[in-house]
């Protein structure tokens, strides 16, 4: 049950020409559930991907970089949801490639231009055998619709408890563009350069050597800034393809308006599919906004925005619809700015004023932070009073229901 | 309900001569509890402590680090629950000295020889005149004998389910000495330098000087790697008093065999006293053991140690006795080594071999992590193969009751 999050139909997403989308049920780990999505790209689309900063980096992450980096131009992703195929060591590294080589075969690739994606639990090996002998149903069900990317959404799903699409067509110089992406995360969600899996693409035409930019700076924006247990995956991705099939000039630059425009919008379905992210997180019952104002740098301002949204003691008090501010001003003092100055320091709950210089604000009354606290979506402001830098993130409450689903997954 | 922790009986704690300790009830926040506690020292007594790192330290740390800077020689410690006296600005620091001042005037001390503590809800301002009226019963009530440092380690008791207090008698130079020690905590518990509260006292005669070196290096192998929640507090302190009763010579330098002896008990009578916050920490059901060897610095060892420490999805694990080892691989990849050779983790849990050369070890058996992974206390040993550093934290699972507590507090 996510917070406010309302699942689009298939005719709210827009297609992207060049892109089709498979679903099969593969058995990887259960039966009778959608678990092996692939995504076929025509020839001549940009890939790029940001991915996992995790050092225990997932075995098709390890892939995945070995493949954009030999440049062949990627042609097809293979996503496996069951199964992170993560502290699997050499075999794992085997598994992946030969999945790779098995669909490489199917199209009439070679391996390089396949990229493999693996979610679910870590330190099981891959089922090879199942996943190849899912590709062929996945492969018949490839179409470009609406509905497809649906369904890719529910294929991707873990313990998720609502698929994540998103869809936007903008003009750029005239010329409708569309950008659809879809997301799968709800636990062991911090990203850290990227999230759990995300995909987005577009059929805006992109100079070579632009959709890893375009991939980074969207995923600073977006995935790069939410949190919800503060654990980060070993199989976070998240790729950006760019088909070049709308009919507009090709953009030579990120930096000019129709770079800006195109930047703009992938960047707001990323930061719809990373809050839905938030929104599904496990056990979520509130979407939170930490803002840190007033920070020298945005390194001390994401320091104490993550500080704060990490706390279980300020998750638990979300939870509670307990406005114990002062367990929101212990995670900022534990941040490590070590030249802190509490007598500077103001919060704020949505409109009520908290915290002046450090102290309790004369005005704030425990009625006022309560009935914020209460609400379904809070934003968090402090203030450090340092200097001019601002960085949000975003995250959710700390539940019952989040030791459960962690306590009863897996076994 | 502590995990294997059983409350010392009032004749098991020795008393140690030249301190004094008296509790009384002053309704600081709830009425009918003992929530103000005196800890009175004879003259000559050697005082030192170390303190919570966080930036927004409470107004009574504040002036505990006056007090010990004016060197005026302490003679009496003064403890409230129910109210942290922390996020209150400048009137917090009025507060704090007011109670120094009336407590001093009682017993015609300067203010400065009085130490503050403070331990409860953040950011409500103290309630004065409270604990000014409850002064004289505890002064009243204070007496050397064991029953009186189990009556203090229950008055300064606040989410904790049971009283920890510690005792041990060595022999140096064939002459007995003592070292006593009470402490609370149970939640926003990840002590950086210091923990929630601890007092350790022994008569041992010290030279001028060694006191904070004695107490510095009691914490780093005792509060200073413990963990429950991550929260660092607002409050924590760490004293140690040396009365100089004891009919011993002097001892002149603690890496002399009588300072190693001495060391070794304060060490272990605080070690004991934070084993006994891991085990009452909020909602624990197992009291866990993580070791991280083979690092290039203590640095390394304990990152990897606390992110391992800290994981939600780690600390469920635990409660639900799931052997889901991966969650605890992708916390030493995400710990922040950025050069980690994935291919040389190794992973214990106990006697168990789990993960050699990064992968699933291949004698593994699911039921062997799961015979381990019932019990309720745990060792986790990583290897990182890097180097020759070990270091070793202790922290709690994560259960239901951690959030139906942290939930409850304070509504």
């Amino acid at each position: 049950m996510a917070v406010n999050w309302t699942v689009p139909s298939a005719d709210q997403l827009w297609p992207v020409a060049g892109v089709r989308l498979g679903v099969a049920e593969a058995h990887v780990r259960k039966p009778n559930r959608k678990d092996l999505t692939v995504m076929l790209l025509d020839e001549g689309a940009a890939v790029g991907g940001v991915f996992t900063r995790n050092r225990y980096c997932a075995a098709p992450v390890q892939v995945c970089r070995e493949h954009l980096a030999a440049g062949m131009g990627v042609r097809a992703l293979v996503i496996n949801t069951g199964c992170a195929n993560a502290g699997t060591g050499e075999q794992g590294l085997v598994d992946a490639h030969t999945v790779c080589i098995a669909l490489a075969q199917k199209l009439d690739l070679a391996p390089q231009q396949i990229l493999p994606f693996s979610t679910g639990v870590i330190m099981e090996p891959l089922p090879v055998p199942r996943i190849l002998a899912g590709l062929p149903a996945a492969l018949a069900d490839a179409a470009p619709d609406g509905a497809h990317w649906l369904r890719a959404a529910e294929g991707i799903m873990t313990t998720d408890t609502v698929p994540k699409a998103a869809s936007r067509r903008i003009l750029i110089e005239g010329v409708p563009v569309t950008v659809t992406g879809i997301a799968k995360g709800a636990g062991m969600i911090r990203p850290n350069m990227a999230t759990m899996l995300g995909f987005v693409a577009t059929d805006a035409p992109l100079a070579p050597g632009l959709i890893d930019a375009l991939a980074r700076r969207a995923a600073d924006g977006s995935f790069n800034r939410i949190t919800v247990d503060g654990d980060t995956s070993t199989n976070d991705s998240f790729v950006v393809m760019a088909t070049g099939r709308a009919p507009l000039a090709r953009i030579e630059l990120l930096d000019s308006p129709a770079g800006q425009a195109l930047l703009a919008a992938v960047t707001e379905v990323a930061r719809t599919l990373a809050h839905a992210i938030v929104r599904d997180g496990e056990g979520a019952t509130k979407f939170i906004t930490v803002r840190v104002e007033g920070g020298r740098d945005a390194d001390e301002c994401l320091r104490v925005a993550y500080a704060v949204a990490h706390s279980p003691l300020v998750k638990t008090a979300f939870y509670a619809s307990d406005p114990n501010l002062g367990r929101i001003l212990a995670a900022v003092g534990y941040a490590g700015i070590d030249d802190l100055d509490q007598g500077r320091i103001e919060l704020y709950l949505d409109d009520v004023h908290v915290v002046t210089r450090g102290g309790r604000h004369p005005a704030y009354r425990e009625e006022d932070g309560q009935r914020v606290m209460r609400q379904s979506e809070i934003t968090v402001r402090v203030d450090l009073g340092r200097g001019a830098v601002a960085e949000t993130v975003w995250t959710c409450d700390l539940s019952h229901d989040y030791v459960s689903i962690n306590a009863d997954y897996r076994s």
